[in-house]
């Protein structure tokens, strides 16, 4: 990353949550300082103030979606730009204060979503236990660390920071649940292309235009640039506003996508670039990089490039 | 609705929030039984099952966007049909226990999203005051009365359930927020057409087809058929695995609609019909129908089947 | 064909040209009465008016291109339907009267579009003979059969019509050049779908509409209808006004091509159905008919309207 | 034009044809010299050998469409640019000898599209009058001087170059019928952009793609660029293999259609660029140029290309 690295972390706590657990995956920040903030807006007004260098928040779970939250507060605002991303797998564990068994349990705090999620196993594990619905991951290993619930579902983070015992692992009912958070900045030049990169984008379309949506995909298309992810937000303004949040293949630096880019810029009514990073591989097996389609490579822009400059000049060979 | 009306409805509960607000508008409801439910998986299993005839649960809101558990939930598992949409004006107020003033209120429980949506009232008149998060506005209405908190924000049927006196009404920063609930039903012939009607849509692509969410859209725009919303969800399976629920203008008993919808049933992986109802055009001044484009119109899709109709005899004419 | 099949058949003639050839395949002809006309019109009008039973008129050539007056003539006036297509290969040959040498001839008569054809093998055989242009390839016989010139370049069954002794065949500098003919007639209902049919179309696109051409191809696209020939030709009234002669796979009769044709009724000024009808493979090795895309086999045009026809009645398995 | 002028003209000749009144209207040709060709090749290859500078040859007619012989010499064989285009009103004229009068006229000489293009007029005037077909509007006003046919349907130049009498002006059936000249020259910098100006292309598609001249068209309509006229022609190698001219609006120096034609040059087997010149509006009512749609203006472009070079270097305002 340009400039100087940052050293000033703010994450979305409280402590003892998968957001933690993510950030100290990034070596700069396990070199720096790490400060929970009590909300998203919070951690990002940090990194506007100039509080914190930079903010690591989650973006969408694979079970649960999209973190609305996190993208309202990038879309609008002073602006910010993902430099990271990091994926981490969701494994939620059953965790109680030491001396507590399986069979005493007969309530369990929970953040909702995580109950959700979780949902088949305790149906064949505690079946008669009250599940108690709870705010945050972190509030629930707090609730059983002081007895006021039998146990938590929690992250394996959350049962270290509270010296809980794991009673089962892994009791998601996906198996490969993960969640996908990003790191992010003050406005910089972006990290170099590494070859792999993602492109975050938030596109404000014109709403009285037929078919704007369908343009928006057709500019990315055309230049064979790959769309991986596509969110609608309410803009707020009335139902059947909506902004769109997209992840597209490529990096800011490369033709292919700086050409797609100005296409959007010249099509919809506001296009905000919230910045091009690494994708983050977080399996072996997981997906690999699209291929550009035959014609869309960089070699083929440069080759398209070059013989404008030569048309341009008269020479036809 | 052909058949037997609806008399046994669920909502989303508890009694007192927007959900039970909403429900109160539609006529039948207001003769039949109303039963909370404790959560929007619990009031669908419920017309799943039988034990009641429709389930009225929210699925956006112009503000916080989708309401993915719902989404989910009608995606997946036995099918169920919206048979009616209702648009519901979100009005926060505080609310306080009769005796409590402005001036006294040192804490507000609040449902998260509802303290975000309030969050430029509180800071100009209630600086001071420490919001506490609570799980459900009807919660928070709950904790006021009981003098856990000393003031709730919540809806005004909130409010009236719990005998508190409304401090302020209309404090939230959006003034026109709006909720879209929706009325599930087990499958049944839909309601007749009304010329402004909208049928939804689970869109499952083939994720290793390139360019599939595009030619959606494209068999869409050839029709004429205009979509009104677009929401990406996690099929759960993987990051970068989703579906899309698509809200279209029309009804499945017109040419239009129904030449695009078999185009999506060759094409995707799977759809799933969500739906033809009315729209609920809540003010005067709302959005009105898009006319069809040129060539698109009902009449239109009738001359051009006469027409071949024509030409498959021999007919030139 | 249904109906009492043609019996009067007229051709462009004159006679010994490669249209009478491309008659004698089809066995109706061998049968009936085959006349020449002086021109293509002549022919049409002949069966327009009754005169004739069908017309065979050449289409378009491999090396040529479209045949302008024929597609002209088609566009306008009564309407007249394509009942068959008959592609022939084009063998050039150089002909003169019983005793001419190859060494002998100073002078070659020839169509200017069949010496253009012949260009190199002149160059290499006859290098220093004069080409005189004539009106038609007949003409180029008949002016040698005369002796009015040392040789003529025309077609086998030109020579063999007038008498005349072939010096050189296959002299087309494109060994495999064919030229495509059609077999007018008066409006009635087309041959059944064989399987691999070819349907031909007038298309007048609305010029003040941008992307109008794009539109037409799209409604194609969508239906996974396969385009094999488009050709514009000046509608007459002004330079920039066109309408497009379209060549599709498929039968009139199928539902793949029916909403594909609705949707060109629809969007477009005008369209002219010219035929459905068998496509001619003239080789072993030729162009096979090409496969429908996933999903837009007839198989799945069924399944779609099979399920549409469930979700109108409620029906959602 | 950027370097010398030319000086040494061809035309397609005989003398006294509309190719030659056309050349006429170029102020450099009426300084230089004007030599007829034979026929069209001759005239292009001339300038390919550098025995003239220029040459004048008729492009497309709107009545009789394409001049095929044209299209194909300059797709093939070493690169030509067209550097200027001469739109020419078609007059055809019946021209005798002096003395003759249309009463005492019982032949008609004209080469076939000419009779063609009169056919309603000989129809009213001259009913019993033999038509006789030639090679040219040349040879036919040549066959008239010398008494050969008692007229002949001629260009005015024509009349006057053989000092015939005009019996009867302005016969053609279409009043407003045009014929498209353009002047070709060997490569070099094309002439600056004028604001109104037309690209010529010949684009070869890959036939194994399918839906590949949707793709080209979508490269044009992405980028607003718009097309004025597309003609297939064949390749010569087999029956359903084209390529296709196209005339576009906009100068290969503009961002916009340079944009474009990097991207046909990335998705098409080949791209030759055939010029960017004047757009020759003949008739003060004529088309107008066709303004850029919304947000495609050179404007646009160049807001959009400082938007992306401020994004690469880390600035988001």
């Amino acid at each position: 990353m340009p400039g100087t690295p940052p050293t000033r972390f703010v994450y979305l706590g409280p402590e003892g949550t998968f957001a933690e657990q993510a950030l100290r995956t990034i070596s700069a920040a396990q070199h720096g300082t790490r400060t929970p903030a009590r909300s998203i807006p919070e951690a990002l007004d940090a990194v506007r103030a100039g509080e914190a260098d930079a903010a690591l928040v989650p973006l969408e779970n694979s079970i649960g979606g999209a973190v609305g939250v996190t993208l309202d507060e990038i879309a609008e605002g002073a602006p910010l730009v993902i430099t990271r991303e990091v994926v981490l797998p969701v494994d939620f564990v059953l965790a109680a204060r030491p001396g507590v068994a399986l069979s005493d349990v007969r309530t369990v705090a929970a953040h909702p979503q995580a109950s959700t999620q979780c949902r088949g196993w305790l149906a064949d594990h505690l079946p008669d236990a009250v599940v108690v619905d709870v705010l945050s991951n972190g509030a629930a290993a707090a609730g059983a660390a002081t007895g006021e619930h039998d146990a938590a579902i929690c992250a394996p983070v959350g049962a270290t920071a509270h010296r809980l015992t794991v009673l089962a692992d892994k009791i998601a009912d996906h198996a490969d649940a993960v969640t996908r958070f990003v790191l992010v900045a003050r406005p910089a030049p972006p990290p170099p292309p590494t070859g792999d990169d993602v492109t975050s984008l938030a596109v404000f379309i014109a709403h009285d235009r037929v078919g704007a949506l369908l343009a928006v995909l057709m500019e990315l298309a055309v230049r064979g640039v790959n769309l991986t992810r596509i969110e609608s937000r309410p803009t707020g303004e009335a139902l059947g506003r909506y902004l769109f949040f997209l992840d597209c293949s490529g990096h800011v630096a490369e033709d292919r996508l700086g050409e797609a880019l100005q296409g959007l810029r010249r099509i919809c009514a506001d296009v905000r670039f919230l910045g091009s990073y690494p994708r983050h591989r977080w399996t072996a097996t997981g997906d690999r990089p699209v291929p550009a389609p035959a014609g869309l490579s960089d070699v083929d822009y440069a080759d398209a490039a070059a013989w404008l400059a030569r048309l341009r000049t008269g020479r036809l060979d």
